[in-house]
């Protein structure tokens, strides 16, 4: 719902501090990609709910800048505002230093809050901005928003080595030797939830689909500092984090503490994963930095690279989930077959369900897709409960889900056929198939980055013009954030090359729009393969076990390999599967699918 | 041929000049892949032959840098000499800054002459050098090198319209508008030979196997300036440059003029390809510069793109090379079926002598491989008169060679078995084959870079477990250097995007070292392929037509559609070849290859 009052007062308030514009992003101080409530200023202010916005207030006008995914979600949430949607990556689009500074060229105040942007961002700011300048400012929604939520700080929990395969005080220890800088007193500076949930094994509820502490760490020679609620920390966590050389301090503390770092001190951080606010308390006079540690010797890079532990957790997660996957295929195929409705939402819902029989099932990992016909050409389409449609007849219902268990996270798409369907349906099907068994086949050297081997799932595409406008691939998180760094599979440049232990998503898709949409992902894992005389070689194991319809596949454009990977994935499924399912579903799934 | 008298004379030279060391690249001023005899002065001093290689001298020692293309090749020259050899890019190789300052830990002058270094060459030496000094010197070695060669300035040619398909004047003007500093005096400075060659339509023969002018040019608002020797050109052709705005200077004033340029004037110059003394010529105080035009927008980028007529001129050329090749291929048989003897440096010589049957042909454009079995593995062997193989049996005959016509330039690989071969043998064949086809029929979307495609030529091989070490695809000149950037077709990452115009080679390769090399090489135009809602999609045109071996092929490892492009290939080749050919030899090429 979009604020007439709330913005008027907040034009006052900028009246009052001499600022002509501010620009209210959707960031907290940590740079996840989900926020607590207390964050969402901007889908506040705008009533835009999308999960990705800039909102820009001036004192003569109003714009937000959003990207493909929410063009038509946010036209109709803007309409009747006098909000300007401004279409990210389309000719004609300004930027938002241009659109300011369209309005006061002559230069006046920008403000931006200080704990929501990252030091490389003010940067950048600053520069485009000019002759305008950039003040900083706190928060000051308090005032202005009535009854604006309080951060949470639900129980802190302790994440046992035997899932987690590596004790605090070894991580300590391995990140400090990465650093490189053991001669001399640093303090490695950490934002993001997801590596200081790593670093200090624990876990928590306090952001939404992700399993996170709202929290800060700083690393320093001998200790890992955790900066969070201490209210939310149990006596017995405490214990077992103090036993690891965690030392715990309140999470309000961070800044300050920052600040008290002496100068001599290196500090070592990420100028794009810092807040201004930050940047400037580390800032002293004669302090010294160290910008961007080594590739491959930051935490967020030790996180990717799995431990045993770990991956043999995310085996156990994809064989639960895909207990669940079959459970709700058999309830969509029993409806169709006794001709009851079927609805998006619900579906969603068995989901939830089905996978909490399992015990060790902690919530799902992302809003679940379901997407019937059309609806699947939105890449992020989500139905409600007011708002699902019912699954009709000859087209494809698209599901993207995924769910946290203890021992790992999961994430899998499958687009599945209701009715007939026309050639080219059947074809694109087919070759978004083609390029997820292309790349799950592939075998490359070490030192290989993302980006080589993306045409390989976009490949088959690209032979019918038919392209996607996604990463082909991201990081997972291990009981942790679904979308994780740093690898990738882009078209884009990412110069972190793959290595074996680091996982993978694999989803190539088709979007026709205002027709269907086809997306088919499986979860790998870097492995090592061969070592010979020429080089080290890696390839991909797959994680996921959910069937993959074959029924509308064109056998006649998979070559004999591709085909035999199909159905010979679909039998490991079975046989992995079926022992965990009663007989009737098992039953099914053999008639399915073998 | 090692020379210790001159390094002893050079190290007295040295003492007198407070010099404790000296760096001797492989370079002129203008940055090419070939230099002159003159500056020949690395292998002069060592005896290394070799294409690439650095040689430093200290007072006290002595090594060379080479890569693993040299290594044996270096390790026979420089024995019983005392310069290290040195391998680039193996483990425990020190660099030559970290050589030089493990003798001098206190800092000595390290000397190199300025006009044979680039100028980002020398910020990176003199970091790394620290607290060593760099000492910028002149040549040295006219006293030193008795019999040293001059420089060569043969004449210059004019390339008519017809075959350039744009003249200087347009040239400049699309140079001038692409800048994007119009409004102000600007002076855009060229040291690579081809690019002055492309942008003034001229041709030489100033550098073996390059059809190059010695020369520089500096493009201003107003005209072409071209630094050339002036009694190289005639008045013909002087007339014709005239009026095409190109205004002749003296090759020897470059860098005087450089230096005369006004402060105020904007230097538009990329530091990697332009000497340190040109830079130093042209930093007065006050001088503003512009360090690497747009990507995009400099002679290096317009030349890559072919226009109508360049491309039609390939076209020609590939046909010419074809007859060639045939009538080579021919031969190579008549003497298998025949019993006769072949050797390597002969099948070279029968290249030259077939081209040259064709009146637009002007020579070799880089010195023929020839090699059989285990010399197929070296990947720059090439056989002389006094050293070839004789072609023996049971393996493959790998030959590499390309030439140029007065429209264009030409570059070919083929493979051909000779008597039985193994399993492996031709297992390994049909994948490099399978690579190449590949990357042939690629589609791919505008703006995709070469570092996207290159695992299409090399996947088959990796699934192998087997890997080549050079780039897969590199650009070639217009009647110009057979080896031309910007682009590429590498692992590594090059921002370059593929377009429309741009000609590129694809040579996947195996080489098993001691045993033998496979590799095969066509040349592909990018063009133009679909238009549609999603986007722009290009892909590859094959210019050569030469056919390719069929008997070795597995054809279970290729899919219907690459054994068919295969097949249709040689069909092509025959189709278009045969009917410039004898009777006979267009017999042969049907009964062998159809």
């Amino acid at each position: 719902m979009y604020r007439t009052d709330a913005i008027n007062a907040l034009r006052k308030r900028m009246e009052q501090m001499g600022v002509s514009a501010i620009i209210i992003p959707t960031n907290d101080p940590h740079f996840g990609e989900y926020t607590q409530n207390r964050y969402k200023v901007r889908e506040w202010l705008s009533g835009f709910t999308g999960s990705a916005g800039t909102l820009v207030i001036t004192l003569k006008s109003a714009a937000l800048w959003t990207d493909s995914r929410y063009f038509v979600q946010a036209a109709s949430q803007l309409q009747g505002t006098h909000i300007k949607l401004m279409r990210l990556k389309m000719e004609g689009t300004p930027t938002i230093a241009e659109w300011i500074l369209g309005q006061y060229p002559e230069g006046e105040m920008v403000a931006i809050d200080s704990s929501l942007f990252p030091y490389s961002e003010y940067e950048g700011l600053r520069k485009e901005l000019a002759p305008c300048t950039v003040a900083l400012i706190e928060d000051i929604f308090d005032s202005l928003w009535e009854g604006r939520p309080q951060l949470v700080f639900n129980p802190v929990q302790y994440m046992d080595v035997q899932y987690a395969g590596e004790s605090p005080k070894s991580k300590h220890q391995r990140v400090v030797d990465a650093l490189g800088v053991k001669d001399e007193r640093f303090a490695y500076i950490i934002s993001m939830c997801d590596d200081v949930a790593w670093l200090c094994n624990i876990r928590g509820t306090d952001i939404e689909y992700n399993p996170l502490v709202q929290s800060y760490a700083i690393v320093t020679n001998t200790a890992t500092h955790l900066f969070a609620n201490l209210s939310s920390i149990s006596d017995e966590v405490r214990d077992k984090l103090l036993s690891e050389g965690v030392e715990l301090h309140p999470y309000d503390s961070f800044t300050r503490i920052l600040g008290e770092i002496p100068a001599g001190t290196l500090r070592i951080c990420q100028k794009s994963k810092i807040t201004v606010r930050d940047w400037k308390a580390l800032d002293i006079p004669g302090a010294r930095f160290m910008d961007d540690p080594v590739l491959g010797g930051t935490v967020n890079h030790f996180k990717a690279i799995k431990n045993n532990w770990e991956k043999a957790g995310f085996e156990k997660a994809f064989l639960a989930d895909g207990v669940a996957w079959c459970k709700v295929l058999k309830y969509i195929d029993d409806a169709i077959v006794t001709g009851g409705q079927l609805d998006e939402y619900t579906i969603g819902e068995k989901f939830a369900q089905f996978r909490g029989e399992d015990e060790n099932y902690r919530g799902e990992s992302f809003e679940p897709i379901v997407a019937f016909g059309p609806a699947g050409a939105l890449p992020h389409y989500s139905a409600t409960a007011e708002n699902s449609q019912i699954v009709g007849k000859n087209n494809f219902l698209l599901m993207d889900t995924g769910a946290h268990y203890v021992f790992g996270t999961t994430d899998t798409t499958r687009t599945i056929p209701i009715g007939e369907l026309t050639p080219q349906q059947r074809r694109h099907y087919t070759l978004v198939l083609k390029g997820m068994v292309r790349l799950s086949m592939a075998k490359f050297p070490k030192n290989t980055r993302g980006s080589q081997l993306d045409i390989l799932a976009r490949g088959p595409l690209f032979n019918d013009g038919v392209m996607y406008f996604h990463g082909t691939g991201h990081g997972i998180g291990h009981y942790l954030c679904v979308h994780e760094g740093p690898q990738s599979v882009r078209m884009e440049e990412n110069p972190v090359t793959l290595e074996p232990g680091m996982v993978l998503s694999n989803e190539p898709a088709v979007y026709i729009e205002g027709e269907y949409g086809i997306r088919t992902e499986n979860v790998l894992l870097v492995e090592q393969w061969k070592f010979n005389k020429m080089n080290e070689f890696y390839g991909f194991r797959t994680y996921t076990l959910v069937p993959i319809a074959t029924s509308c596949v064109e056998w006649d454009l998979l070559d004999s390999q591709e085909a035999e990977w199909v159905k010979e994935y679909n039998r490991r499924v079975y046989e992995t599967i079926a022992p965990l399912l009663d007989k009737e579903t098992a039953q099914w799934l053999s008639e399915k699918y073998l």
